[in-house]
C-alpha cells in the first residue's frame, strides 16, 4: 500500500512509533518523482509493505495528489510473478494500462500501474520482486 | 484494504474478472451501514483481503465517502492478535480512537477504527480474527 505524505521523516516516525514497523529501505526515485521508504508489516511469511511517498515537487504525480486530496492512501500494489505477463493479461481484459511496459520500483522491483478509471477509482500497481 | 464502491455486484465482477480473486464471504453489516464482500488475495500463507463496501444509504460513513470522493480506497486494516490490547497501546501513544471498544466486523472478526487525523489521513482498522 502506497501512502502519500507531506514529510517522509514524520511519516516514518509515525509508523515506527505507533505501529512498530521498521524501515526496509529508503530510496529516491526521480523517474516517479518521490522520496520513499518501505516499512515492513511484520507477522506474515510473505511480507507486505507500507510504502511512504513524499513528492520531490508539486508537479509530480504524488505532489498533485497531495494538493488535490491531502495526505492519505495513494495506491495499492499486488505482488505478481511476471509483471510483463500480468500486464498483457490484464490489458487483454479491457483495463487501460498507465505503464505499457515495466518500470523501476522500490527495492529493485519491476512495476507497472493500471488505470484507476477502469478499476473503481483504485490506482493499482503490479510488482515483480 | 477496504474499497468503497457504488455497486457491490459490479465490483465483485471486476475483481473476479480482472484479477481472478474469489469471494470468501458476503455480508450485510447494519451497524457499519454496508453490504460487503471479502475477496481473497491468493498467493500468501497469511491471507490478505480486498473488502468491497457498498453503502446501505447516503447517510452512512461509506455513503458520505462516496459522495465526497467517489469510488476508491476507503481504509486499510491490519490483523492483530488482541484488538483490545492493541487499542489500549495505540491510544496510549496519542492516537485518537474512533472506536474505544471493539465492534463486529466481517467474518466474525472483532474490529476497531483509529482516527485518520492522527495517522496522516489514513483511516486505519485493527482486525482480530
Amino acid at each position: 500500500m502506497g501512502i502519500a505524505c507531506a514529510s517522509l521523516d514524520a511519516a516514518i516516525e509515525r509508523y515506527e512509533g505507533v505501529f512498530g514497523l521498521t524501515v526496509a529501505s529508503r530510496e529516491t526515485n526521480s523517474e516517479q518523482g518521490v522520496r520513499e521508504a518501505m516499512m515492513v508489516v511484520s507477522g506474515e511469511p510473505a511480507a507486505s509493505y507500507v510504502q511512504l511517498l513524499e513528492p520531490l515537487g508539486p508537479d509530480t504525480p504524488v505532489g498533485k495528489f497531495l494538493a488535490r486530496r491531502g495526505e492519505g492512501i495513494h495506491h495499492v500494489g499486488y505482488a505478481v510473478r511476471d509483471v510483463t505477463a500480468a500486464l498483457e493479461a490484464i490489458g487483454g481484459r479491457g483495463v487501460r494500462l498507465v505503464d505499457s511496459r515495466p518500470r523501476h520500483g522500490s527495492m529493485g522491483a519491476s512495476i507497472a500501474f493500471l488505470h484507476p478509471g477502469d478499476l473503481g477509482g483504485v490506482l493499482t500497481e503490479l510488482v515483480q520482486h
